[in-house]
């Protein structure tokens, strides 16, 4: 076998595996109805030529994308993981997870990791990431793909996330329309993107609605139980307490579950709770919640095939993409009683 | 460099690389604390040479694990996955997270998965395996371990779990403790060893309270919140029904709040349930949950340890370990009232 000098083209691999220039495109692209046998000697060949692909991206696929899973409390996560692993598995391609805890104190760094083993890709849930970090992963020629990132994404990175905004004002008129004018929202931390875009989509709610907002309705919080728990303690010891509340996760909403439930209030009767994300569990609640549903099996779908595309050296077609959230009705909301 | 046609020693590993014995011993057993340079140079040796370790494993380490999880409805798979990770991560090895759903439509069983990248083990979560799959993976080198097996594992499989039998007799003795005498019980799939060991544990804590057993107090579900619904409903509508619930599972658990409810009951003061596994959700249940704490993360931290062992040819001390359950009471158990 002679080693090239020039940069080889398809049609140089595919004569020396003896197949067609379609096959070594199928390898190339992580298609799965090449027999295996053919597979493994293209990709040899296209390893032994470092053959570059037309988007410049390196043609030594390893056949793994790693998923780095930052501050890995929520129930969440493993959905997104769900879609990520389906769309990787249906290409033979390893998802390698990480989990990266906010307080770690492992010695790597997360980008190291693609130097422990060779991967092709990755993709980085609600994690911040320097520039250095970037132009690490960028140098070592890996495909990188954000879900829901904490701050504004570059404009050239591809990032994955749900419609926030129009989230929130889904919930609030669900609200608004049973009949709710007193309304407590807790969104998560303040800094978040995604925070930002539901509280100013509640806000919105009640503008079209008419309803004076108040500041004292609106609190902060972690997406944890405990954020939701504390801060609809607050909403409930207000002298005007509010008839409902929607809550920034699921997590806050059981939270706010709990408050009633400590303060003999019953949900709905006496109080109405919204939550965000829809996982699995908002349907074995008691009551099961009204939610606003992310679709977070299919972001993690979305977010693998953007990244192959990438190693394709497709264009990217939209760095920003937000798939619509969409409000599920349950038995958590109902009316407003007047206060006793 | 020349090809030895001989098994190749440690000693010869070390001195084509330039290094000592125990740096190349700490590169066979996946130490971090070899410089990045030295460990690929060593690794490549290892490779070329295709060194076998002492206990006959292939030292081709490719710093991979798959963990592979059947029927991933779970929330708990991720508390397994969280132990895997961490000690995975430690030892600078990643983990590759398949997930084999039980309608798996995929036309490649999971055991290709290690022929699609290198793996240097696999750890089973509750699946199945046919003697035909362990069969190939041994003959791939490839190392295993078992967590929460579905049925009676082979003698020389090394499996992890946990106390099961305990665990039920922990969790009736604490209502008996409280005055319960008519205690419903759920259990998962009857097949599933674990099911039997609990229900055992509840017969053993009835039988040592002399409280005679009435069969019509057992019901079968899957781990599931809908059969959780769905028994706890039957045994509510029991003509003398029981006080207290102990359930398969904390999602059963759910669905026991949730037929509670829909019963005008109230959970504790009604009814008292307790769960099993103590996934992060019991604590923001409203009322948090009694339940009998599985210690997945350890399991999976141990699991991915013995895999460790294995491929570095330890000899496996005992195949089967498991872990202690432990009741951890919450809001979800209180003395029953005498019914209306």
């Amino acid at each position: 076998m002679s080693e090239q000098p020039a940069r080889p083209t398809l049609a140089l691999i595919a004569s020396e595996a003896g197949v067609s220039q379609a096959t070594v495109s199928k390898v190339l692209n992580g298609r799965t109805d090449v027999a295996a046998a053919t597979r493994e000697r293209v990709a040899d060949l296209l390893r032994t030529h470092n053959y570059l692909a037309p988007g410049g991206r390196r043609a030594r696929r390893s056949g793994l994308v790693d998923l780095v899973i930052g501050g890995l409390d929520s129930p969440w996560a493993v959905e997104i993981l769900r879609g990520v692993e389906a769309e990787c598995a249906e290409r033979g391609v390893g998802t390698v997870v990480s989990l990266v805890r906010d307080d770690d104190a492992r010695p790597s760094s997360w980008t190291s990791l693609t130097t422990m083993h060779d991967s092709d890709g990755v993709i980085l849930v609600t994690s911040r990431m320097t520039s250095q970090q970037r132009q690490q992963l960028e140098r070592a020629g890996v495909a990188l793909v954000v879900i829901d990132p904490v701050d504004m994404p570059d404009t050239d990175l591809a990032s994955v996330g749900a419609t926030n905004w129009a989230g929130g004002l889904a919930a609030t008129e669900h609200l608004i329309s049973l009949g709710h004018r007193r309304i407590g929202v807790i969104g998560g931390p303040r800094e978040m993107l995604c925070t930002q875009a539901r509280i100013d989509g509640y806000r919105a709610a009640l503008e079209r609605a008419g309803i004076e907002f108040d500041r004292r309705l609106i609190r902060y919080g972690d997406f944890r139980h405990e954020g939701g728990f504390t801060a609809s303690r607050e909403l409930l010891g207000l002298e005007e307490r509010p008839t409902s509340i929607f809550a920034g996760s699921d997590q806050q909403a059981m939270g706010a579950y709990e408050a009633a439930r400590q303060a003999d209030l019953q949900v709905p009767r006496d109080l109405s709770v919204v939550g965000f994300d829809d996982l699995p569990l908002c349907q074995w609640l008691s009551p099961p919640l009204t939610t606003v549903r992310q679709p977070l099996e299919e972001m993690g779908r979305l977010a693998a095939r953007a990244l192959f595309s990438q190693l394709d050296g497709e264009p990217l077609v939209s760095p920003r993409v937000e798939l619509a959230t969409e409000l599920r009705v349950r038995l958590s909301t109902a009316p407003p009683r007047p206060a006793a």
